[in-house]
């Protein structure tokens, strides 16, 4: 089945969902997006990412196209129109289109925005339950990785390089320290079961199933403590994980080739992975 | 008259140039661009244009769509079409739809290749005469401003910031020392009449034309050093000029409101500015 794709107020079938070339979303990188997971045909964490999004498109100036009550419904209605249950919701806004290329931007420009869906399991996974590897990759981003814009050429090429190293993903390292994954937040857990994690920054992206997963760690007796670490440190922990909006909780079991505590799954992340969905499931919406 | 856009092999109105949203170019900024302009209906500096093209394609392991000739008969054909005897002709290439996101890509991938024209006067301009003024902007790019790609997000806030500070320009600053403008090469001239500019890396873009603008300086005796130099170099300078496609060579008459030199567009710089405008248009194709 063809996916039924948002565009600017339509409802298209995928393959007439296109912008003009003169987009500044394609022309200048110039947009911003959000991804939120559906479970049981219900929005998982959304007013995190409907927040996020307000928040990414006003630190670069670019106005939201719809109000808060449409995206809610609009989320509803294409998971609905295409029938999903399970999976992700991917939605992008850009500056859209002013007519030919120029570096300067005005105030009065309307946004290119658009929505599409991605059918996925999320709940039975093989990496949820096994794991992945990661690579450690020099973190070359620009600075303000804190607003989610669609400049992920670098993430994609880090991932590329971590399977080329014969690993599932890539660790991001700045000054020898764990920034995060290529599109995810990276932790580790010590040998005291203290689960670590960066400090929000504008060096990584406040990452909407962190915030869940700290809140859900800490109501659930988990110690936690935001700090930076190294891959050493990594190497040396008892266990690791990562979360994303759609991978929720799940393991990380090596870095670089080293074993990660007994290179299984560890207890605390699998426990966690379980508490968060529990926890998301029932609220929400 | 609305102009001519090439697109995947097809001349088509501008209005009817439109690329899928699930393009990476659009999705990851997963694109590279180049931008070469056109004087008497010819070619300037086109074969570095061309070189740099595949560099930064083969730099990010993006297959080039076409051959040499075929790019070549294409630029010339595309400001025929829209009968552009001055101006620039922008091309982009982006590694393509997929059909779906992922970060993950592979090599079998068909790139989108489009090329617009912007008709524009470039020897006759107020910015050439009177030169720019430009204030100083926190570099934040990425780690490989030396591969021409579409990650122009931040450059575009620098310019909308100087802008704001009463300024034309940024200029960028990494570390306390002057990166580049931002889409341009930045140069400063001493009292003993040395033309300064920043040594190629991966901070700044090996500029086609601050190529070819080094070669004319040293051809007709002016002194010229690569080494980086900091804002307040800047502002003891007898001269300062940036370098670009379009721009040619164009004074810059102060920085952070300081004037530079007299305040007034240097002798130098417009000497160089004509030197490369006359070399360069002998040397069109």
């Amino acid at each position: 089945m063809s996916r039924i794709v948002y565009l600017n107020g339509e409802w298209l079938p995928e393959a007439e969902a296109k912008v003009s070339v003169f987009d500044r979303g394609y022309l200048f990188s110039d947009a911003i997006y959000e991804v939120t997971c559906v479970l049981d045909g219900k929005l998982l964490d959304y007013d995190g990412h409907s927040a996020r999004l307000k928040r990414s498109t006003g630190a670069i100036g670019i106005k939201m196209p719809v109000d808060d009550e449409t995206l809610l419904s609009l989320h509803r209605q294409i998971a609905e129109k295409n029938e999903m249950t399970e999976g992700l919701i991917y939605l992008q806004v850009s500056r859209g289109n002013p007519g030919d290329r120029d570096f300067m931007f005005t105030d009065d420009m309307t946004p290119t925005f658009f929505m599409f869906t991605q059918k996925k399991n999320v709940i039975e996974t093989k990496t949820g339950k096994n794991g992945i590897t990661v690579a450690s990759v020099e973190d070359l981003r620009w600075g303000r990785c804190d607003i989610k814009t669609t400049q992920l050429l670098y993430p994609s090429l880090a991932k590329m390089e971590a399977h080329e190293k014969g690993a599932d993903d890539a660790w991001l390292v700045r000054d020898g320290l764990v920034t995060e994954q290529s599109s995810a937040t990276a932790y580790i857990v010590t040998k005291d079961d203290v689960v670590i994690t960066r400090p929000l920054s504008h060096e990584i992206l406040p990452g909407i199933t962190r915030a869940s997963a700290l809140v859900i760690a800490e109501k659930n007796g988990i110690k936690v403590e935001e700090r930076a670490f190294s891959v050493d440190e990594v190497k040396a922990a008892k266990e690791a994980f990562y979360t994303s909006a759609s991978n929720f909780v799940t393991p990380v079991t090596a870095i670089d080739g080293h074993p990660i505590g007994d290179g299984k799954p560890g207890a605390l992340s699998l426990k966690l992975r379980d508490l968060y969905i529990e926890d998301r499931r029932a609220n929400a919406i």
